[in-house]
């Protein structure tokens, strides 16, 4: 049996627009019959961190960069024209009327159709988060390396960086 | 004969220098014997819609982003030091004295070399733009989805995502 | 004997988190055994420049640009939560509490693992840099255009632009 070709996805950005277009080429490429992986690393692991902001992690730098930083997939934001969220808020309803799920709703398809979500170890520590599983939506597969990411991009048939 | 090898780049950004980069890289790979595909998508969608913003798109959400986020490539800014558009200003001067096409220019410049200019149809609609070839530049080539881009990127030699 | 995998970087951006991806992917990609070049252009410039702003270029508009964006990996910020450097500084921090390198170390390290570090000469101008050796850091090997960059990612087993 022929192997499946692999689509690599590293996700640094936490824009709204780049979490959605990661996403839709990951649940197309998946589609395909493509091996999906997709990589968070930086800004990136906003997108997958629960929504609760727990502000368990140690160290009072890490819990302040924590907060400010809380994350999760509900609060992300366009880069451009959020003008104190009113531009997202329209992207959301447009999104809602052109039937585009949400981020939530993305995790969770991307997860049933097998595509991998993976949270990168080496960064959570400089953005304040405790490089656990439990940090995560429970979609997320795994926490690694640069090593890993480069590993699977080797192989694959499309590498993005997004 | 031996097939072409293909260049295939995502054009998510409308900051203008992301366009200028990814145009420079489209001509050169033409120049260099590439066949070329620009995809763009979300702000992307900006770079290659017609300067006058027509405001004929339906419904007063599409309409209210529409005019918010007028684009076409005369609107593109640099995404730091835009500083009212002064910043914006001065590389516009500073492209001029390096003979640096304008993004007007490398449109067309790369259209006539063969370059496939490509408008995602999905991202229309949240971008608040009728996905209509009458929407764009008239260089634009066709309008497609997120699996025409993976088709094109996984027959590549080099995919970008810009 | 087997020629090494390729992997190339496009850095565009000036962003810190980028940057910093940028050189871990690099270096890790050296120490799996790959030859790696990173190929820096717009913003990305101001990472590899010398810290030192000096205000030798040429012309008014050029000496400018060149003062507002003085860079420098010094100066480099996050995309976000800048905060007047407070963002920044946070992570500067708890980068040193992970053990991560500063971008200048990691300059540093790259250059010694053999990566190639190369400026743009087509984008400096328009950045308001003087196109020669001496405007980057001492371990930049070449200044060379977007062929070179096209030609080198079209030999790689991963191309990446950041």
């Amino acid at each position: 049996m022929a192997e499946k070709e692999k689509l690599t996805i590293a996700v640094l950005s936490g824009d709204l627009e780049r979490a959605l277009a990661a996403f839709m080429l990951a649940v197309t490429g998946a589609t395909m019959g493509m091996e999906v992986s997709m990589f968070f690393t930086f800004w990136g692991l906003n997108i997958i961190k629960k929504n609760k902001g727990s502000l368990k992690s140690k160290g009072l730098m890490r819990k302040m960069l924590n907060f400010m930083n809380r994350g999760g997939s509900k609060r992300l934001r366009l880069s451009k024209f959020n003008m104190f969220g009113l531009g997202t808020w329209m992207m959301k309803r447009l999104m809602k009327d052109a039937n585009m799920p949400s981020i939530d709703e993305f995790i969770a398809m991307a997860h049933e159709m097998g595509v991998k979500l993976i949270a990168c170890t080496t960064t959570c520590g400089v953005m304040g988060l405790t490089p656990e599983l439990e940090t995560f939506h429970s979609e997320v597969d795994s926490l690694t390396g640069a090593a890993y990411f480069l590993g699977e991009a080797r192989k694959s048939k499309v590498t993005l960086f997004i």
